[in-house]
């Protein structure tokens, strides 16, 4: 795709962008912030541009006089850049340009790194799970009347080297009327074993050659929200996602208090109704998204942390959350879909990741086998940014992990007017210094609905920094704006006015909410810093770090920095691969090479309970501050800090 | 237990029997007519004999005066063996005794052969497939706080020598709250593989030691009755047996009506869930009879011909009575008992038996297994006697089947006055050859509610055999006696008048009834027959003869050669194994070997479709006379009617 050149002036600053790109969002991309709190929409009319060379589509509105039109005024958020431009920040938005190239600088946002099938046959780890044979069976006759299930075996014997070869109770069902539809012309979808010595599984079988079609669904089941993926097993491409709240939240809004409902009469029942319901209702979706016949689905993973995993299995997670924390099980057998409730065909078989402890489940194994990291020389740290926050450190020859209880905020809970990440978010932010007017972008460029966790994030690190809020989190009682007010006790700060927002009422961010991120991000710290620790290394040995985690599309790195969520280092050593428990399940619907090799890791993986890890308590108390009560350990932002002060 | 001797005058006729049985029952076994149509309950008072030296016990009754009693009379069916006797037939119950030792030969009854667990023991075919394991483990603790799942493993690894473990989903959702019932001892179930490389299933797990008490259900599903045993997996013994017709029944009598009735909307799903309910009514009652908890059995191995066994797993069986005659499947995978809607605990696990051919089923398959005769040098020919008949030869090198249609005769279907082997079933029968009257002896010994297949064939030999019925199954119009009436435009026999029956009505054996076994018979000899000349062998090449069948606890040989349902062989090289099946299905549950060699026996044996084979016709119609057109394929009987027409 064509890219092009936009050039800010007066700030002098240059940014690439695609086609097509909303001019709003490549000023946020070069760091140049624009009054706009309504999200993108061309409601406010506060991102008034003049474009001085090149052309933009769209950006004309009711809120420009044809005057200004004419003059070659634009609203940021309408215009899409279709040439190379020079655009001129008026100056009703403009501030000081000495002090904004101090401050904003532009935007690191971490490489994504998705594994594709392309990937995997590059690397030899291609060993499909699921595979689709076209057979034209000779007709049966008085010279050959054996048994059906027999005619295949003996075609898939002789002409395709199949062995081994065992059929669903399901398949021999629908088999000798399928066989019949079309002239003993079928298809066959045979599952691959794991372990070369297993049985090869015919699961379905259509009538004449569907093997164009065969795809596997991917779940994540988060205590929070679960995700869903249609993937094409041929293509190896995601056709449809779909995420949506866990419908078990209403019973608590971490694993303990799930369990604590669990362990109430009928509590178990419910909770596991809860999340099967919620996965059904994301199978729908993303079913009718992609345009897949549920009868070509071959297959479904899930991964979910270990509470998530036994409530969805409706294993009793009681022994979960008391000393010393056994999980019921690591491995869980295959078993066919609809047995756990899923509203999937009766020939769908369901594979369950495996988990490592207690807190250490199978949303982290999937994250760990899907980014590779257990195959690399390289030393990780591998970090599941979320209500359940897992960190792994390793590499090849070994690893190790645990977990910390970060709380909901990052997945936009717990947060006032915290949301996930769905259209409407707010998921960038920028501020006028001066004014302290926002310019918030949300997802899909609608009116704000509230704060999804990269939002939160970068509007915590900007106010920081920006001196509106201190170290402690609160925020700065002396500025003169109507923007932060006390309401019922508690100092907010208005994102976007009621007028311009989505909903019915002003869209706050509070220092309840401030304080949520900052224990959220302090565990995330410190449980890394504690691990460094317990094997003997700093950060500075580790060779690159991977981000999972349900932000939405992208984290900006520096601003994770800024809050003290991740340590300083270089943004090249960081990837990012978005929701990594579903990049492991759909990964592992690609290729059993996933299953084969995760006993062995499993094996290799040490589990560190913190909660019997002495050091962890004083690197958490030590991390709830912004960034951290040692400053030190943020050199950039601390030099960076100390300029803004010589500048005030 | 002790034996004695009887003697019959003025026969003198002697035999052996056990201390307290019923002295008509030794007459019968001695040969000796006694008039008596109650079926041994006392009610008709026919059956007078004189006790002439010795001690009966009971054998009083009102039916006797005072007198009577006094010289010694007693009533045979009431009177119990107690010592050595002499016991004189009165002049009014005698017959002439030079006709009658030209007649009523003893009877032979097949020597009983139940293979059984001491057996396979001694041959070293013992493979349990199901066994318990007592564990006492470790209690977690910070230090060790490994998996509920892992625990076991370890401990079955590092003490017992076990691998290739994998947990049942049910066995994982009791787990973590049985393990601690009993401070972490625990008995699990561990469900061998039929194949060494294969996984071990752990199927259950229960608190405390339980290893004493482990059952498996044996269940035969017949096309006509449903039998059940529940056989304890550590004495190898059947505790409990049950039989009842099975449900389909009112949906037609043989398996072409029930597969007629399978292709109507809704047909297949009403006949699963007829059988299925039979079965849930066996396995309720040898539950209740052995007193064994459900949560104890780990197995379920069932049996029946491909229809039943496609019924039974709601597999469509249309394709089996359409040429080219094709099943959906020969071997079934091992499901869940449960998902094929028995009522039996979640762990239980369901084996149905392979089948050859859509007519020689997995009842057959069983019985063969179940008989050992595919491990045997002797040429054998394995008989299976019922509504739908199989008979296989061979021995360990090879091994021939076919199916015939025989009819329900066997089993009391089709037959006006026909019912299973139960209790009120005439199962033995005598004639007094003069008087025409009848002895009749019923299952349990109360008055007769009918006839079951013993009852029938013996009655019809011996009928014929008394010139009462001719060779072509019609009663001779000339006889004298009001037993034999025309009713209804049909002729038949009143073996029990109202009076002395257990129903509102006569007992009668009628034309129609004879001619129906006369096919049912006819159709298992031309099958014989057929089958030996196929391989190009005739009936003396056979080593022996296994006899399977539900005709009740025996055959009386002698009978099935008179009415020419088997050739007239030694009756040393007979036996009968009783039901077939249900052996086949109870071996299968005490010994992994049978599952194990099923396979390789399978691929030795040629199936030949009677329908497809000319001289087969030949030979039925050949057969449709008692014992056969040709009697000098039944030389012994034939001299036996040339001597009796001499004495007429």
């Amino acid at each position: 795709m064509t890219e092009y050149k936009v050039k800010f002036l007066p700030h002098l600053k240059e940014v690439s962008v695609k086609e097509g790109a909303s001019l709003i969002r490549a000023a946020m991309a070069a760091g140049v912030h624009i009054n706009a709190s309504c999200g993108g929409e061309g409601i406010c009319g506060k991102c008034r541009v003049m474009i001085e060379k090149g052309d933009v589509g769209g950006g004309v509105s009711e809120k420009l006089s044809q005057e200004d039109i004419d003059k070659g005024y634009r609203l940021a958020c309408l215009s899409k850049v279709n040439s190379d431009l020079v655009v001129r920040i008026p100056v009703e938005s403009e501030i000081d340009s000495s002090v904004l190239n101090k401050m904003a600088t532009p935007r690191k946002t971490a490489r994504i790194k998705e594994r594709n099938l392309e990937d995997l046959k590059e690397q030899g780890l291609f060993i499909p799970p699921v595979e689709q044979k076209y057979l034209e069976l000779p007709e049966p006759s008085a010279n050959d009347n054996v048994a059906d299930v027999t005619r295949i075996v003996n075609e898939l014997r002789s002409k395709h080297n199949e062995h081994r070869l065992e059929f669903d109770m399901s398949v021999i069902r629908k088999l000798p009327d399928v066989l019949r539809e079309k002239d003993f012309k079928v298809t066959v979808t045979i599952a691959r074993p794991v372990r070369e010595e297993g049985k090869n599984h015919i699961i379905n079988i259509e009538s004449g050659d569907t093997t164009d079609r065969n795809y596997a669904i991917a779940v994540d089941i988060g205590t929070t929200t679960v995700y869903g993926q249609m993937v094409d097993l041929i293509s190896g491409e995601a056709l449809a996602q779909y995420g949506d709240f866990n419908a078990q939240i209403s019973y608590g809004e971490d694993v303990i208090s799930r369990i604590v409902y669990a362990e109430k009469e009928g509590g178990l029942e419910t909770l596991n109704e809860k999340v099967v319901g919620t996965i059904n209702k994301v199978i729908e979706k993303i079913t009718k998204k992609s345009g897949v016949d549920p009868e070509e689905i071959s297959t479904i993973t899930l991964a979910g942390n270990t509470t998530m995993t036994q409530l969805f299995l409706n294993v009793n997670p009681r022994y979960i959350r008391r000393a010393p924390y056994v999980p019921a099980a690591l491995l869980y057998p295959q078993v066919k879909a609809y047995r756990l409730g899923l509203n999937l065909p009766e020939h769908v078989t369901a594979l369950v990741f495996p988990q490592v402890s207690s807190y250490v489940g199978g949303d982290i194994v999937a994250g760990v086998m899907g980014s590779g990291m257990g195959h690399d020389d390289e030393l990780t740290l591998y970090m599941d940014i979320g209500t359940n926050a897992e960190i792994v450190i390793g590499n090849k020859d070994w690893l190790v992990c645990a977990a910390c209880s970060a709380g909901p905020a990052f997945e936009g809970g717990g947060i006032k007017m915290g949301m996930r990440a769905a259209k409407g978010a707010i998921e960038d932010f920028s501020l006028d210094p001066l004014t302290l007017e926002p310019m918030n972008i949300t997802i899909g460029n609608v009116r704000p609905k509230g704060i999804c966790g990269s939002g939160l994030i970068t509007m915590v690190a900007i106010l920081f920094e920006m001196g509106v809020i201190s170290n402690n989190g609160k925020f700065n009682r002396d500025l003169d704006t109507p923007r932060i007010r006390k309401s019922e006790g508690v100092y907010e700060y208005v994102v976007a006015w009621e007028d311009v927002s989505g909903i019915d009422r002003d869209i706050v961010l509070t220092e309840i909410d401030i304080d949520n991120l900052i224990r959220a991000k302090g565990a995330m710290y410190s449980g890394c810093m504690t691990l460094l620790k317990e094997v003997g290394m700093d950060i500075h040995a580790v060779d690159r770090i991977i981000l999972a985690g349900g932000f939405g599309s992208f984290v900006d790195l520096e601003k994770c920095m800024v809050i003290g969520l991740l340590p300083e280092i270089d943004h090249e050593k960081v990837t990012f691969i978005g929701n990594g428990s579903l990049l492991g399940a759909r990964m592992s619907s690609l290729t059993n090479r996933i299953r084969r090799d995760v006993g062995e890791t499993l094996a290799r993986m040490t589990n560190f309970e913190f909660s019997e890890t002495a050091s962890y308590m004083d690197h958490y108390i030590a991390a709830l501050f912004l960034p951290h009560t040692d400053l030190n350990l943020f050199p950039k932002l601390k030099s960076r800090l100390e300029e803004r002060k010589k500048n005030l």
